[in-house]
């Protein structure tokens, strides 16, 4: 069982239109669906037929507009009631743009109460309880905090999944992501700009090397269409996907968390993994939507990918132990 | 009793930023309101004292919202339960953009059933019946059709009103409003583009002249920062409000028409009726939201204009006939 963690959902909302013109008013194309990165990562879990459930607090008529998108389409979730209101993301495409860049809108989300956290926290607990009867079980934690919420909510699961002897991928930045790193995930994934946000530091070596230290058991750093690099204790390596013009990268950093936690609950070596990410995160970049891949595509760039190994010697091939 | 129809009503969502930068994205600040024209009008005459409902279909999460907020708001409202969902808007305000323009997202909104149309138009019926007691009713059909209802259909609604003796104040553009002048609204309000677009005459005079003619039995043109000209069997008028630099025009209109309503429904002169008509607007351009108006300008604004009789001579100063 992945079970997902999602604190800061979201009723994404997507506005097609020819261009985007400031000062005017378009009528857009409207698609909707549940958002927020842990119900990305579930999504494309069970796409992939793994048993998974996103776990997420809910509030408003967004909120239960984001449940009932969830139900019609079988996402497995775990919904925690809360009294704010769940907020929207809406994100402006332009199907006739010369640079085809979107713009978005992130609404911050609701505070979360003391009680509302100690639900969820306990909401966790029982499911990773029952989950430890499946040997091959992984907390997934993704996305910002809500406000309310200490720096260390992400370091406080970590250590309720420790003690179920359950591995946590975090997916996070910041202060979040720093204050998770004494719990010892067994994987971050920042990409560029949140290695450097986090650490400091330019060189994206240095930087997981650093978070390493600081209590990540792998750091597996996203460089876009630059691909995937693992940083880990036994050896680094980088697995490029083929190159996408145009497509859609929302979901794509989620696509490469929900194939790390397949490999880490299977023990999958990490170039297999790794490659496994890269290809499934590409997929996903050739979709218009976030949590959906291509499916051919995904087994054609894993059959075509083949990460190399970086100078720092492969000590092992495993991943981190549970 | 003023009713009020919106057919396409909306959640009327506000992001404010400090900057649209297309391609980037932003952490709006959110406000929503229930909106509509209809709604903006009825909100306006519960500010005043006047007794007013909101007639509106509304479905889904976003009509549940729409619902909620009406009721949070005291607006006075009559929902018709339909099994499409209600529709959004979303305008994005600058607050440090040099040309301060909004950047507008309208959704279509849902198609309406044969069945549920029947219902509207049953409610309306009932409306009407119980306000013919009050001598000085008005029913106020605003906004554009939405889809699956004939060009017809406001013609029916204002030919139900005439079958109880209430005047009708039409405010909608294109097909649906000359579809309407047969039945011989009371008022139509049409801006200079919906003029223009309606009769194909770039003079105004000439263009209200082609709707009188077509059944209209007073056209209110509005011209934004210019004012309102009453163009009536009897004379023609207008009133031009002070100059106001910013401020926000939406809902201006409706303001307007909110003000026509009382004076049809009072049997006010007509340059009375138009000058409360241009105050009432420019209270409400001053202030940040539709349907809500500044008091203290209001009255400044109506005790200082003077609307002017145009060359066709005034034959009467009353509004049409009930």
């Amino acid at each position: 069982m992945i079970v997902t963690v999602t604190l800061n959902p979201a009723l994404d909302i997507t506005y097609t239109v020819p261009r985007l013109n400031p000062g005017t008013t378009h009528r857009p194309r409207v698609t909707a669906q549940a958002g927020g990165k842990g119900v990305n990562v579930t999504r494309t879990l069970h796409a992939l037929g793994r048993e998974t459930v996103a776990v997420l607090p809910l509030g408003g008529f967004d909120g239960e507009a984001v449940r009932t998108e969830l139900e019609t389409a079988s996402v497995p979730h775990h919904v925690i009631p809360i009294s704010g209101a769940t907020r929207r993301t809406v994100t402006v495409v332009q199907t006739q743009s010369p640079d085809g860049l979107a713009t978005g809108f992130n609404e911050s989300g609701p505070e979360l109460t003391v009680g509302e956290w100690a639900e969820i926290c306990a909401a966790i607990g029982a499911l990773l309880e029952t989950a430890t009867q499946d040997a091959s079980s992984v907390l997934v934690l993704s996305g910002k905090l809500p406000r309310g919420l200490a720096d260390s909510a992400y370091a406080e699961l970590i250590a309720v999944a420790d003690g179920f002897g359950v591995p946590t991928i975090l997916d996070t930045e910041g202060p979040a992501l720093l204050a998770g790193l004494g719990a010892r995930p067994a994987i971050v994934k920042p990409n560029a700009d949140e290695l450097l946000d986090a650490t400091g530091l330019s060189d994206p070596a240095q930087a997981a090397a650093e978070l390493l230290k600081r209590g990540a058991r792998a750091v597996v750093a996203s460089s876009g269409p630059d691909g995937l690099t693992a940083h880990t204790a036994d050896g680094s390596w980088t697995a490029r996907p083929p190159r996408i013009d145009g497509g859609n990268p929302t979901g794509a950093g989620d696509a490469a968390v929900a194939a790390l936690a397949v490999g880490l609950a299977g023990g999958t070596a990490w170039p297999d993994a790794l490659a496994d990410a890269a290809a499934l995160s590409a997929a996903t970049v050739l979709t218009d939507r976030a949590g959906v891949f291509d499916a051919e595509a995904y087994q054609r760039f894993k059959s075509e990918l083949t990460p190399y190994s970086h100078p720092s010697p492969s000590r092992g091939t495993t991943p981190p132990s549970r």
